[in-house]
């Protein structure tokens, strides 16, 4: 099974180009799309999104993944092995969630041409070299025949909640906002868990902190929420806790971007 | 084979999150998109769009619809064996099409949470519930094997015409307004046919009213209307008399809305 | 395997109505969605998009195209079989692009009524007319089987570049403009290529003149271009020269269009 995440939309023939090459080389594969809405080159959203569900799929998937906007230019390809899955798709940083996630990742940079299709586009890899390269992995060639092991991969920096004493609580970010507007930290389960069953979520006495708002409503959804008209924190099915605001945009209550801290507090 | 009806977007994780675990746990089984782009929480919507096409799939088929302003919340999910079919989803009435036409419909709760993904997040029941749900019948598992039989499932009013004598016509409703601002009525072929073949379209002796205008042009497609800047009504392919207008929007000219009454008179 | 090209979105339930009537008829064909957000009722640009992406399909694929304005009126359906491939759709020049390319082209009137759906919908010919010629096809049955061959079917003007000698150069087309704003025009590298590998992009001895624009920058990707805020020449993955601008939409500064006359001097 091969998976596709891009930026490339919908609307052109760049996705069924590279599923073309991908079914003459391998007929019998199946391809799902993840998404192919990323942002124009928006590396951190990709990496995001493939993190979210990139594990949901059967051992021994491949995953493309290509937000590239260095095509053309010096950055390598690459093909990784972690988790029981394999990853394709340029050098940067776009498997960051895996790279942090999975114990044993070997990472391989594509050299092998004879894999590719030929010529190579100066524009598009994602028909040229990643699509043969996964059509190749799909037949049962290995990680290692795409070319030679490295160590230097790009990895975005994910950050990780950390404590601090000085201001009396645990520091973590907004990682991605979804459509919706809902912005989602970096706390896991790690950093807070409710009692199960809940007892009254807005007695919880935790508040959390996000540019100049005071969070205090927690639960596991939203139809819990109390005060609609406030901002209200749940454990997201990514795994992480998100804030969010009944039928509108929490980010644009806070103004809260990507990378904005947000700080827990026993209160 | 599988189905998908989401109001999930194409852009997030949640697709690509519901697909995987399908996959995962039924590896053959085909996967088809119907839309994921339902309006926001739009049941109706959803329910009409999967009325409109459930049928053109192979018998056996099983239908996954998940539009779910209820999640996390009392609603139950329901299975359903209707007309050679299965259905999938929340019990909000989604699958009214399918319960209003099929006349031996069967529904279960979905109780048997062995067949759930654990744990079961509280805001992505599709992820969780619905998907291994559908993989477990893809498999073979039984409706009943879910849980047990109900019958007071949640039934959306679907509006059938009916005769006024006072008003001396037909009376019905708009059900469904398409992205082009077209209005689709709940007439159908029951309430009028025309001959055929036509002989003179725009001198049949109906008149249909709606929101204060009358439409006397009635036809087969389109390019048959004689007056381009008068609405014009035709039988639309899911089986509904439809009222259009030339390269604009019927929605927009006369302010149709979901539920809006329409009266056909014999003029 | 069968592809689909359509103008009909993803929001309706047009395009799983199609998938559901193949997949009735030939439940183990593999479908490719090409692309669903064609604009409306542009047929040019349904041709250069099949145009730009069919023969990477294995040979054999049949290609289903449907933008379809006189759907109803008395324009024919057709097959075509060319280049290894088959493809079904209206008879408006959707093909033209593999008509300009394939050698020997074969195309057939779409007149066995025994392989359509009945009734056949007066607005529906993608579900009811296309969708089982293309089962049909992929469990075997031949062309010639769908109805009488054809010569004088319709051909968009697919122009060709020429030499103007009184101009002193190469006179060619914006033929497509995507969605990022970049003009594709129709010189390829039987016009003009650039030496392999490039030396100076920008000393090139060429210059292309788009609506009142000289273009002195050419190379094989974005990030070459030296003057970031100028026009950039590239030849684009379709095999096209495009005109493009950094981050910006070359269409909208120039004012160019389908259409729009491109000018290739030896400067």
């Amino acid at each position: 099974m091969i998976t596709l995440l891009t930026d490339f939309g919908a609307a052109d023939y760049f996705v069924p180009a590279v599923k073309g090459v991908i079914l003459t080389l391998s007929p019998a594969v199946q391809i799902v799309d993840i998404t192919h809405e990323i942002n124009a080159q928006d590396i951190a959203s990709a990496a995001f999104t493939l993190g979210a569900c990139y594990s949901n799929f059967p051992p021994g998937t491949i995953h493309v993944a290509v937000v590239d906007p260095g095509v053309g230019s010096e950055r390598r390809g690459i093909v990784v092995d972690a988790g029981g899955y394999r990853f394709v798709g340029p050098d940067n940083g776009i498997f960051s969630y895996a790279f942090a996630r999975e114990k044993d990742v070997r990472v391989y940079a594509l050299e092998n041409s004879a894999y590719f299709r030929s010529p190579v586009s100066a524009t598009f890899h994602g028909r040229d070299v990643f699509a043969p390269i996964a059509a190749h992995l799909s037949l049962g060639k290995s990680p290692e025949s795409c070319g030679s092991e490295i160590h230097d991969y790009v990895m975005l920096d994910c950050p990780r909640p950390h404590h601090d004493e000085r201001r009396g609580g645990i520091i973590g970010r907004i990682i991605h906002i979804d459509r919706f507007g809902n912005c989602v930290t970096n706390f896991t389960e790690r950093e807070f868990r409710l009692a199960d069953p809940v007892p009254r979520i807005s007695h919880t006495p935790l508040t959390l902190h996000l540019a100049g708002h005071e969070i205090t409503q927690f639960g596991t959804h939203y139809a819990q929420a109390e005060r609609k008209q406030e901002l209200f924190a749940y454990l997201g099915s990514a795994g992480y806790w998100e804030i969010g605001l009944w039928c509108a945009s929490a980010a644009a209550l806070t103004g809260a971007r990507r990378g904005t801290e947000a700080l827990l507090k026993l209160s």
